[in-house]
């Protein structure tokens, strides 16, 4: 089975990331771009039967910092 | 308006970040993880009225590097 996880940083943590590509996207003449945040998408190929909690502790252990960053978890209906 | 797009190596590209991760995950004890792909997501904070094809060109232009990069495009219903 496929999950997905997406990390994001939390409000109002500073995104330089996100602001460089605010800036690059002005500079190349799109106008109206007020924000941009930038996080990370992850694709697990998982065991079948691996539960959202078994994806939640991987994330609070290793893929999101989550003193900065907030996950999400989308596991396949 | 939000828009949300997704950028991930295309398939066949080698993703050494995904790869670490899948290794960790297996040291950490987690079993059966078989695959891991590691991608971005980027939040746009748009003007009201930005199409898809406008999202799109930006895709093209600056947010993914599509010759080993695949991007999909979410915008609000």
């Amino acid at each position: 089975m496929k999950a997905r996880v997406h990390v994001m940083l939390k409000d109002g943590v500073l995104d330089p990331q996100g602001e460089a590509v605010r800036h690059a996207l002005g500079a190349l003449g799109f106008g109206g771009v007020e924000g941009v945040r930038q996080g990370k998408v992850i694709e697990l190929d998982l065991a079948d039967g691996t539960t959202e909690a078994q994806v939640g502790e991987m994330c609070e252990k290793l893929l999101a910092n989550t003193v900065i960053e907030s996950y999400r978890i989308e596991l396949p209906a």
